[in-house]
């Protein structure tokens, strides 16, 4: 694909919902879907689904549609989940513990290598698989194994000790549920969610009545 | 506020943040902040934030600044958060349990009311100072409390089902974890929280260099 056309932020974050849609079909055993059906199933608007696809360049044919498989494939790979990415989690409360325990994320192709926290009774005490191991292992951890993804799910005050360790290391992403902007270099990229200001989200959509 | 204008959803994805740098800023005893010094803490540029802060008519004065409680104050009423909401989980796994633990959203105003889970071995076990309820009570509760809000934590086979009910009982707003499009009437507010497509998002920022 080629890098010189800017894709908008607003196409990126549908870019998932259509691989989720698309996964889904695949397995239902349908391999061929028309803009309209796809739009019908995702309540998209069918010109909305062929202007985003056509960012990549369109994998749709006039009058056959688009083969589902082969999309599927694509926008995976667009995504990057075309590999596999390896994670390790900081924090091993409940927040911790859900991402540990869900199984999305290796589905995915994200796969969790290692567990952390600095309270020390949890010390190498198990969440699934996985031994919860003291944070300051951290950073050989990270250069040993060859980690990318660095989940925070500490309180925020901790949150950006956390990250500059792990920068220092050699982190590439930093998936950030501490409710606190993390400051790294511009070559880091942070994805955060902040739970807070998506209850927030909400609640200006309360008030307004409106549904987005 | 005038509901005539329509403000854009990247507008309100920012709200929340300006809030809680605010809220910081307000809790550091500083009372009045240009947009100037705002934009360097958020790393967000000043025509940046007199564009979004003059959506709702602009709570600046040339060459004072903005009264930084004065301006919490009024992004709070714009959010619905300067009143309380009562909510409910439906789901008591490791996220329902790090939602409850949360201190963040009841100091927003989101007070946590009851827990469900149809899980039996679950039934009147707590979680903080919630005893966990069986799901069947909870059309009866939002009922007889009133409650605004669902929060779904329940995996996605269950989830639909979970909102029907609730949708029937009355709920205003769903907050929803569960990795589907819960499909409700266009009143009822829905706000996602897909976890797997965050971390999709931070994948393609990967294998794009960028950060966003």
């Amino acid at each position: 694909m080629s890098s010189d056309k800017k894709i908008s932020s607003a196409v990126i974050r549908r870019l998932p919902r259509y691989y989720r849609y698309l996964g889904e079909i695949k397995e239902s055993g349908i391999q061929r879907i028309s803009s309209n059906e796809l739009s019908n199933r995702m309540k998209v608007t069918a010109s909305q689904i062929r202007q985003d696809l056509n960012n990549f360049g369109g994998f749709g044919q006039q009058g056959y549609g688009y083969n589902v498989e082969y999309l599927y494939e694509e926008i995976g790979k667009i995504l990057g989940i075309d590999k596999t990415h390896s994670m390790v989690i900081v924090g091993a409360g409940n927040l911790g513990q859900a991402i540990v325990n869900s199984e999305d994320f290796a589905k995915r192709g994200f796969i969790i290598r290692g567990v952390f926290d600095n309270n020390k009774e949890l010390d190498g005490r198990k969440i699934g698989e996985h031994q919860i191991m003291m944070s300051d292992r951290l950073p050989q951890f990270i250069k040993d194994e060859n980690i990318e993804i660095l989940a925070i799910t500490v309180p925020k005050d901790a949150a950006r000790e956390v990250a500059r360790v792990a920068v220092e290391a050699g982190i590439k992403a930093i998936w950030n549920f501490a409710h606190t902007d993390i400051n790294v270099p511009d070559n880091i990229v942070v994805e955060n969610v902040h739970l807070s200001e998506s209850l927030m989200r909400l609640s200006y959509n309360m008030a307004n009545h409106a549904n987005q």
